[in-house]
């Protein structure tokens, strides 16, 4: 049985996923938008931080969000800061597809994660994924333009936004440009913690 | 005791609270916005449409946030567009400040609803409302530019926004222009129902 297609971001109360520059992305607004992540036992597991952490649900919902992934997508824009910020040891762990413009061989990393360069636009990149993770589900990693070009294209079934406590003001939004003429969603769950309010709706066409 | 100073308001999954012509309140988007509302018992009640109507949290909250207000103030367009919109009966059953640049007499409606027209500012309106309000709460009520002034002016306690399972694309939208560098949020409570997911914040100087 073929996966889903989602993606799963953090969404400040204003609507926004990411400072307008990657330079910010070690700012004040950025740190709290992800603040409900840094301390969880997941996250330092993935990221090889050492032991310790939390538990609790916002760790069990990282952890799903993980181990539902067979395969991601993201964008160039992306992957690009990415590339620079990673550590060695991508937290992935599955193959990724780079929708791109720009022809390269595959980059493999350390820790199963390897990055497939995508030319021939979203829905190639998406069709290879779901060939990669089998009767796992595929992720749209981002960033937000990727997001919106398969949310406008029908092509997510579901997503979920972790929404925290945090006004940007500007920075990217994640349903700028959405086509919401065509796009309807169904709550599938709510559900909070004294960090984060995570909300997950599935999508449909009108 | 004085009371707190709030506003409420439905919002879009993408941060819109109001189509943005006043032509298209009777949309199809609007409808959705607001679709949580019109089912509640206490809706029904409070604009006269008989009996009947549901009860549960959705219901309580609605009442809630009627009974804890003892005055409102609203936006010049909020009020215009209530003014052909409302019944008779206008349902706020309290004074209500509109903050405008024309004077006028005070209007009072069956039903215990008086509007009076603020010609000096919002503090003003609001120092009036809080005068009325006597121990309850003050509601800034709307529309969404007036909600920032107070907002970015540091005069309101607290908020909540019912999320409501749709998208808009374009509107106008509760936090554009918020003051980012200085309004900091602390979550007081999130709750969800089959239709909407309630999400409640203080607001707090940096």
């Amino acid at each position: 049985m073929a996966g889903k297609v989602f993606f799963s971001v953090s969404m400040s109360l204003d609507g926004f996923i990411a400072p307008e520059s990657v330079d910010d992305l070690m700012g004040r607004q950025w740190m709290e938008l992800q603040r409900w992540i840094f301390p969880l036992r997941f996250f330092r597991e993935n990221l090889k931080l050492g032991a310790g952490g939390e538990e609790g649900r916002d760790n069990d919902i990282a952890r799903k969000t993980f181990e539902r992934t067979g395969a991601s997508v993201m964008g160039r824009r992306m992957f690009d800061a990415g590339e620079q910020a990673w550590p060695d040891e991508a937290p992935f762990h599955t193959p990724v597809f780079v929708v791109t413009h720009t022809k390269r061989d595959p980059w493999e990393r350390p820790g199963a994660t390897t990055f497939h360069f995508v030319t021939d636009g979203v829905e190639a990149a998406l069709d290879r994924a779901r060939e990669a993770a089998g009767d796992r589900d595929v992720r749209i990693a981002g960033g937000g333009a990727t997001i919106l070009q398969y949310v406008n294209a029908g092509l997510v079934d579901e997503f979920s936004v972790a929404v925290s406590p945090v006004l940007f003001g500007s920075g990217i939004r994640l349903f700028e440009g959405v086509d919401a003429s065509r796009v309807a969603l169904k709550p599938v769950s709510s559900e909070s913690s004294p960090r984060v309010t995570h909300l997950t709706y599935s999508l449909h066409r009108r």
